[in-house]
């Protein structure tokens, strides 16, 4: 029996994360390591290279013999060149042609996308979406991405600009945003605004669980804010509401723009499961036209930190598999 | 020589529009009546069947030779349904099973459509997106339409309800919108609105060539506030300016989910052409990400009116011309 075996690789600001997929979908291996990007470009395409190798050593699989390597990378990026333009969380990365690098350190087809759209892919091809016609894909960490999946593609636009949910606005003279916009719903939602926002509370005299004992704002995380919420703190439990009606105000927008079958959400926010959701789905029914607020679905994605490596060497496959097997 | 014609109608609040098509993209010929359609649903299908039959018989086609009619209607549609749900401007139109009923009058195919969406695909095919690859569109009105083509295709939505770009949020607690959320954009840009926003400056003491000597706001259009504007009228200057502000806003948020080719605008507004595109273009500008901010179109529709009937007479031909010719 030949099976075909696709590689992908989630690279992330923090960890690179890597899988084995066969061309039945199935997961035959994961693996991930540090990203280290302070080293640099070279050092980092020898990561990817030493684990990719590393993971189809343990595995019994020949490098030479898989079909080809997906790769989802933080944006902006340059897709038609395989081009990285710049990426927030890897300092000094400036227009790296990270698609020819890889596949001259690799030795296989590699196609790049966007690390959103192809975590987007993966959730439709075989998470949340499965069976569905259309899919978007909000992804909730330090930013917040999107990927938008319809009539079976992914949606990356003329610029590769589609999909960035995070910079839909919530007001347009509100937080001041990385992206040099105001008010974008990264500027509240993202980990750092929503720990802002806690943090700006306390200062206007609200008080917490989560803080005096010596213990202060700077030092939380978004997760300390969503526990204390699930334990009844009350200011904790307003942030978290109005973090809900933020991103129910981007669902929103996005159901009146795409329309898909589906909203899915994933990323470290979402294991606080019905904390979240619950009044998500209300403020987001709330606002929605008559038919999406029976018909549209929203949910958790199921394959989480998986979507990534899975949607990636689904890209691989599609871009690469042929006829011959 | 035998020629496929098909027939497109955009029906509107005001004017039914009907054109005559070939199937190599001539417009034959084209004619409007009054849509009337407080005088019912049955009176305005015969309306449309009276048009139709009047123009074939000017243009010596017979009815029954049409190979199909395309019809662009105002929603909530169900298109899957061919069903009205709800027309906003047309009194007690509801759940009406317009697509069977014009089939029935008229004897010949018909496929149902947004009326934005038909005229985005016609700008697309035979307009400002011509030889383009995707495209959106803004139909500045009464109301705020939005149509979407990608890969050739209009983008419909699963429920319907996709390219409503009329409720793109401005401002979350800001004006009352018709849809019931508050802050949208049409209830800054449409035509209403805007004579709103001119008038409750006048009532804060701003003063304008447009009020005095009798003339109440009231009264006033917002082609009444375009004019003064050209005219240097600094408070209907600053109208325009915050007008053109809000739609590039929207712009903005387009083209971060969808990301097109081309924004084209359509409607009475764009009269006004550089006095209303020019700031518009430098605050959309001064927002999008690096690549739109260079690569994405803005322009003024070059079809204006007759987008709607030529889209729809494209959408008849897409759906009922076989290759027996």
């Amino acid at each position: 029996l030949f099976l075909s075996i696709f590689a992908g690789i989630d690279l992330g600001g923090t960890n690179i994360k890597i899988g084995l997929l066969t061309s039945e979908m199935k997961v035959l291996a994961q693996s991930s390591c540090r990203t280290e990007s302070e080293r640099g470009f070279d050092f980092v395409i020898g990561q990817m290279v030493a684990a990719v190798r590393a993971l189809c050593g343990q595995n019994h699989v020949a490098l030479a013999s898989l079909r080809g390597v997906g790769i989802g990378c933080p944006g902006p990026l340059n897709l038609k060149e395989g081009r990285v333009i710049m990426m927030p969380n890897f300092p000094g990365w400036r227009d790296l042609p990270i698609r020819e690098a890889l596949h001259q350190a690799i030795g296989l087809p590699v196609v790049l996308e966007n690390d959103a759209n192809v975590a987007a892919y993966g959730e439709y091809r075989m998470g949340a979406g499965q069976g569905l016609k259309s899919l978007a894909m909000f992804t909730l960490g330090t930013g917040i991405g999107g990927g938008i999946v319809t009539n079976g593609q992914m949606v990356r636009g003329e610029t590769d600009t589609a999909a960035e949910f995070g910079h839909i606005p919530m007001d347009l003279n509100g937080r001041l945003c990385g992206c040099g916009r105001r008010g974008c719903l990264e500027a509240y939602c993202g980990a750092p605004g929503l720990v802002k926002r806690f943090g700006e509370a306390v200062e206007d005299g609200r008080r917490s669980v989560l803080v005096g004992q010596g213990r202060k704002c700077e030092d939380l995380t978004a997760k300390d804010i969503f526990d204390a919420a699930a334990g009844g703190d009350a200011l904790a439990g307003e942030i978290v509401d109005r973090t809900a009606y933020y991103l129910a105000v981007a669902c929103d927008v996005v159901v009146n723009i795409v329309d898909p079958d589906i909203i899915v959400f994933a990323g470290g926010m979402t294991a606080a499961g019905d904390l979240l959701m619950k009044p998500l789905e209300k403020y987001a029914r709330e606002r929605f036209f008559p038919r999406p607020k029976v018909q549209t679905r929203l949910a958790i994605s199921r394959l989480q930190g998986d979507a990534g490596i899975i949607g990636a060497a689904l890209c691989a496959q599609n871009t690469f598999e042929t006829s011959a097997s």
